[in-house]
């Protein structure tokens, strides 16, 4: 603390790429008027960073370190931003710079969404705080809006778009770009989606982040492996065109409900009807919608990736770690209980379901037959024929999934079918 | 401080209406969760309300106090929740309970809009803290959002659609529903419009909460007098549908700009680009879109009133309260400076144009001459003739505003012109 009241903070940047470089500019910057709006000035005294290359680029040599256990040390270290991604070693830097008295920013989702748990017992233990607004949803601060300001919200329904490479793809396959492969050439051609996709079109990373989001939102302990996830790679212009013509759009959509005290978290693709929020929500911006009973719905959206929107989150949790001293308060908000998960056989949805069928009478009775006696109502259906084959797509009422997939075995069987049927749940 | 390491922290609530009940019920509810996750145990220690009617309704009789001074100084009492609306009075008791020591949380959009940077000084001067973020938008964390996360985004542009009355009745004609008298009286009787619409219809409730958005966002002193408002009463049918076929829709917009260091705050009727987030905003929600080079476009977007929306952001505020230490900080974060208001005859927008002229050749010609000679360009035009009268709708490009309101006054005064041009602003 100097005489004035000000106080100035150390930083230690863990890895200097798009991130590092982004939060170290912006703390050159604003640290004039960060330290006359908090009376804090934050200074970044270390870069450990082990590629030559970057060093001096960007920010002086002298900052510049390859020793981990230096910097984790430096008695003029107080806060850690942890940017170098991975788990294990990530893992270890946070927990050495835990023990060596520090607080921790991290942008690392898969850290926060595999051992978040660990780090939250850990943190607490120490009296440390762990701050990783970054982690989802770039610029978007709803992990700091959950975790403060919800406190009786009765939130029951986080809903996310997380991952902005499958949200451009959808969003141009419902304009009409072109079919899934099109569009993801498309996608990766202007850097929306990267060379090997799979992370964000197999659904893994927004999975990631609803782990941490439904961590946050109902202080319960969830992490990668309790999340039930699928991509986009199934779904054809086709389907998105009749979802279209229902009066939906498709949406990866990330999931994570509490139901009678038990949580449940997937991640899939869905069809979002045009009246609701996320509806309006196009190309590659995220966005988290909240409902609760006190609330009804609250929805924040805007980029979800970038050096200069995830380096804003960045410095808002230095902040308001060197801002907040009571560690114990912000800790404990975060994940302390152990909520059960609901069975997925306790599952219901509401389905959208194509299939090729034989253009003849006693076709569609059949296949009513078979979801009947799986207890599944059809809400509505389109039927449009091709020479001896038709195309029917259909909307269901909600049903238990468990009973729905069985009908969807009984269907696949028929003669009458000519393929297994796409299915998309109608969020 | 409890010897388990958790602390009692006292609240009084100053009124007893639909907020003050609501919060009152959350924390009855919500105290052992709060407990649980926080470390903190609300408790309300006294109710001040001079209503005998409300003494025992939705909370025991001897919580009930008519004595401001006793509950105000009772040393059990940590946080103060000023609920009771007003101006003056409402200074008065939080002046009081900073003096006696006491934290405050208020959800006056009036008192913090007109006396705001009083409070922040005294807050600071006695080291206390101030929150309020139901002042603005409900249960929507925007405050919070921009007082805290929002240090490097290098805002310069919130707009807000912080009214539900007027968006409620602005989406109902855009929808073709009806005119305003209409939608206003029938958004009465739906409880969207309250029997005298003045402070709603006319500007003046979204200017006040302006006031305090575009403080936060510039952390700079603005006050309900520095915000130059209008409203939606002239704007009719035919305006929002016009504009609809233009590919806008008309919103009642608050729009808080940070141009060249000085600050701008105005509420007005304007025509918001169909592809515009904001234009997804329907009905009586609220939603503030933030946009700054480093973030590009966040918005928030939920419930603007109602007495549990709002009731989650009282308590929210009196948990962080709880929870945090160094008012300082939080206090400073407020607004400490003194921007320099932009003049209003620096102010540029497009503007939308209808008005009634005779159909005759030339008429067109004279009004192009008028706009060209004041430096206004015409972006776009449609002409609707009836009989021997038409209807001239006209989008600009963006002018300096006293230039375009100098060529509006000489149009009007032409003889072919029938009355005076209506002109809305376009975002």
């Amino acid at each position: 603390m100097n005489e004035d009241g000000t106080r100035v903070v150390g930083v230690v940047l863990l890895g200097f790429g798009t991130i590092g470089s982004s939060v170290y500019r912006m703390i050159e910057k604003e640290w004039e008027s960060i330290l006359e709006s908090t009376g804090v000035e934050l200074r970044v005294v270390h870069i450990l960073d082990n590629d030559p290359a970057k060093v001096g680029v960007g920010a002086p040599a002298h900052l510049f370190s390859s020793d981990p256990h230096a910097v984790l040390s430096d008695p003029a270290v107080d806060v850690v931003v942890e940017l170098i991604g991975g788990v294990e070693t990530a893992f270890e830097f946070i927990d050495l710079a835990f023990r060596n008295g520090k607080d921790v920013v991290t942008a690392n989702k898969q850290l926060v969404a595999n051992r978040g748990a660990a780090l939250f017992d850990l943190a607490r233990d120490l009296g440390r705080q762990l701050r990783f607004e970054a982690s989802v949803a770039g610029a978007v601060p709803v992990i700091r809006v959950m975790r403060e300001g919800m406190f009786a919200a009765g939130l029951d329904t986080v809903y996310g778009i997380v991952n902005g490479t499958t949200n451009y793809i959808l969003t141009a396959m419902y304009e009409g770009a072109g079919g899934y492969s099109d569009t993801l050439a498309r996608a990766q051609e202007l850097g929306y989606a990267e060379a090997d996709p799979t992370a964000d079109v197999g659904g893994g990373d927004a999975a990631a982040k609803m782990a941490i989001l439904a961590s946050i939102a109902y202080r319960s302990r969830v992490t990668m492996a309790d999340v039930t996830y699928e991509g986009i790679e199934a779904v054809s212009l086709e389907d998105v065109q009749y979802a279209k013509d229902f009066g939906f759009v498709v949406k990866l959509v990330g999931a994570a409900r509490l139901i009678d005290g038990r949580v449940s978290v997937r991640v899939h693709p869905a069809l979002v009807p045009r009246e609701h929020l996320l509806a309006s929500i196009n190309g590659s911006i995220n966005a988290v919608y909240l409902q609760g009973d006190a609330i009804g719905e609250i929805m924040l959206t805007g980029p979800g990736a970038g050096g200069d929107p995830t380096a804003t989150a960045v410095v808002a949790d230095i902040v308001t770690i060197a801002g907040t001293e009571r560690a114990g308060f912000l800790q404990n908000c975060s994940c302390y209980r152990n909520l059960e998960f609901l069975p997925e056989n306790l599952a219901e949805s509401a389905f959208f379901i194509r299939m090729q069928v034989e253009d003849r009478a006693g076709v569609l009775a059949q296949i009513s037959s078979i979801f009947g006696e799986h207890g599944v109502s059809i809400e509505s259906m389109i039927q449009k024929g091709h020479s001896d084959e038709a195309e029917l797509v259909l909307i269901t009422y909600p049903s238990v999934e468990e009973s729905f997939f069985r009908a969807i075995d009984g269907i696949a069987g028929l003669s009458c079918v000519r393929s297994r049927p796409m299915t998309i749940r109608v969020l």
